[in-house]
């Protein structure tokens, strides 16, 4: 362009198109000019090194990457998530035993352990007879006569701090187009809770009331029932204001319809059987502990997928945030666990915080949860946000997700698919990270629930699975 | 604006804002002129008539309509309505006889009862034992020997035909705040139901099933829960993605919830409470003539409130559209019932509908049902519909209405309150009619249902009710 077209260009009126960098725009509005922005972020945030990954695996292995994140994806889709039974952890957990206790998120050694976390590991303990007080459970903890394992380890998933102990009743949700099976325990309410790092006598004593009671009653009813279908019964929720993580009312609304039914045939005393109703009536987060296992026995199968890009696990001990990505094997990515931005109970605030914990976050690696906020406004009262804001949430998880959900839908956004399959290429390139909605346990073992909110995995996490998988993928030009 | 300025306007690049016929924008904008259309149409369609009959009104007696308006308005924001008890129609609904046959809508006569109604009809007679066979049903309900009322002179409500019988179980609401009381029969699901026209032995069967044994347990198992806050209970559902109109899935999923817990503890055989809990499973509009009593009891208190021309019912009988206004006492206005824009189910068309039927309006008359569409996009399946419709529908009845409801809110529109509180004024100023979702039932007794979808009341019943109003309350100047 030579000057006198410059002159000429800049002689007229203009209307300008700013990408990137907003406060260009804003100079030209002051000065009357007509601007649309256009946001744009360089890829991978500039960062040079990144870049030149990228390249490195798009000269040599691109192909096969898509093609992998496509089976992947299509192994989720074909998922068939069945609660087939409740049973007895050590029964039916793969591996379990009575020294080993399970957690939410990667591996975390007990003197690494958060609050919450070594609290309901106390609680554990005690649950299980293996100590007689809180003093003597922190000992046996430290001693390394228990072993510590994340609930990922053995096809299952814990909320919050996410403990599993051998007599603990788990649900049992099997993938019936794979054969693969996922185990959690039964939700037990909000509150002064195990999953919130409580460990009081009234915590031990509803667990063992829900071992001795409540499942039994739940597994004989189930049996009656017979085999529910949870996508089924997930698709339909999200039709009805729950994205299943942390707004759950019509999914224990719907699971209550189709067990009272049985339940009602039981021989059983009915004081018993009203025990049990009451219990899940007044504990609209019962459903969680089913999303929870049906979400990770449907992306299970898609693990190990070589060349996948695609994230199989994103999990949280209160100490760290890990992921794992499909062709990286059992190997977790970690990052430090992030603070919650969020409401509080009355009572607490932002000091009493622990942070982020828990393996709900596997509803959002299957594209419902934080994914699918926008199929439920209501929630956003629950973590302090607007329906715009829930929205905008689920519009920027398409950047992020290779494939749009045959089956979960959202109906404000036309019934469209929601945002599945979370690709470790687009995060890193696009800078945007998972939304996910969580709740918030006090910092301190022993206290339990303090308020709920929204939460950023750390960027590290996705930076460091990116270089093993530009180290095992991509050769040197 | 003399000739010279008219040329320089013309000399100049324009803009122009083209209020209303866009036959004029679209003539510009093929021109290439840039022209912003802005949607009017001149008030009651231009009608000489009845303009004259507004500046009446407003010469002498706008200020006491508002003031009535906003009484009559305040009083369905103030209504409690609580469902309290079952009961048998011939205990508890005012004026009940043996002999006596409720149906919805205005007024109408044996000679001129639509199909689904006189079907109606007939099972209502079979089911009484007032005849042995449709023929005699028939003989019997034309020989003068048997009372027909609209629901509505009793409080009461009745979907689509509205058949009330004496022996019939209803719901019994009351509205806490006045001490009215409303009445519904239970909802038999859907298909070959009697509310639809259908009287098989099937039919009745199923109806001497919930009086013997569905109302009684149900009202045992409320008796032990206590009244249940229907307002608190609709307010949910429209978080829950029902409208409680036509989708109704949350709520049924709620109540039975609520009656769970107790239902198991009555000293009935297990059997029979299975059955009961599995009917109401069954059943996703169990909940509509909950909502339905609900709303009546809640609308009431408006009536009768001198110079209000808030509509206080909105029902139909299958021949007529009626509505009845606060301030004109119990007077019907009516017009011809409407064929409903839809889809029909399976082996059925057009050609098989019924016209426009059923008190189940009365729903939008207190701002849910097609008013709270927005609240419901799901539904749009249903009713042949897309989720923006949806939310147009909810757009467009504010201009309609008084108020904004303060309990029922529709969480995509950011909370907004549902559009509350129809004033006739505005129908007739805007020419705006109220949207309705609704059933269809086949134009011949005895069939059932065979469809669903989207209607408009006469637009002729609206101004018949004003130019009565306007002969009451408006003198000449």
């Amino acid at each position: 362009m030579n000057v006198d077209r410059i002159a000429e260009l800049f002689g007229r009126d203009l209307k300008v198109i700013n990408v990137g960098l907003e406060a260009f725009a804003d100079n030209l509005v002051e000065l009357g000019v007509e601007v649309q922005q256009v946001d744009w972020k360089p890829p991978a945030g500039g960062d040079t090194r990144i870049l030149a990954l990228f390249d490195r695996l798009a000269a040599n292995a691109s192909q096969d990457i898509d093609a992998a994140n496509a089976e992947a994806v299509a192994r989720i889709m074909q998922a068939k998530p069945t609660l087939i039974d409740i049973g007895v952890a050590s029964d039916v957990v793969p591996g379990m035993h009575n020294k080993l206790v399970l957690h939410a998120g990667p591996p975390v050694a007990w003197q690494n352990m958060a609050g919450p976390l070594r609290g309901a590991v106390i609680g554990g303990l005690l649950y299980e007879g293996l100590a007689g007080d809180a003093a003597e459970a922190e000992e046996l903890a430290a001693s390394g006569e228990i072993t510590f394992d994340p609930c990922h380890h053995h096809d299952a998933v814990g909320p919050m701090a996410g403990v599993v102990t051998a007599s603990m009743p788990v649900w049992i949700v099997e993938n019936r187009s794979f054969g693969n099976r996922a185990y959690c325990t039964l939700n037990e309410g909000l509150g002064k809770v195990l999953r919130y790092g409580a460990y009081s006598q009234e915590v031990i004593h509803r667990l063992k009331w829900m071992a001795a009671e409540l499942a039994p009653v739940l597994q004989a009813a189930l049996k009656r029932r017979g085999p529910i279908d949870m996508k089924n019964i997930i698709a339909q929720v999200l039709q009805m204001g729950d994205e299943g993580h942390n707004r759950n009312r019509a999914g224990t609304s719907l699971m209550i319809r189709e067990l009272a039914p049985h339940l009602v045939m039981l021989e059983e005393p009915k004081e018993k059987l009203a025990r049990v109703l009451t219990f899940m009536h007044e504990n609209d987060h019962f459903f969680l502990n089913l999303t929870m296992p049906s979400c990770k026995s449907t992306i299970d199968p898609a693990r190990d997928i070589e060349a996948s890009s695609l994230i199989v696990a994103m999990a949280r001990n209160g100490t760290e945030f890990g992921i794992q990505i499909s062709g990286l094997g059992d190997r977790w990515f970690t990052g430090p666990a992030a603070v919650v931005d969020g409401l509080y109970l009355p009572g607490f605030s932002a000091a009493d915080a622990a942070r982020d914990i828990g393996d709900s976050v596997i509803t959002e690696t299957v594209g419902i949860g934080g994914f699918a906020m926008a199929a439920a406004p209501a929630i956003v009262k629950f973590v302090g946000a607007t329906p715009q804001d829930a929205m905008t949430f689920t519009r920027r998880m398409y950047d992020i997700t290779v494939a749009e959900n045959d089956t979960y839908q959202i109906p404000a956004m036309d019934f469209r698919g929601t945002p599945t399959g979370i690709d470790l290429f687009k995060i890193v390139e696009t800078g945007t990270l998972p939304a996910i909605n969580t709740g918030i346990a006090h910092k301190d073992p022993g206290v339990g629930m303090v308020g709920a909110g929204l939460v950023k995995p750390p960027e590290s996490c996705f930076t460091r699975a990116f270089e093993a998988f530009a180290e095992r993928y991509g050769r040197c030009t």
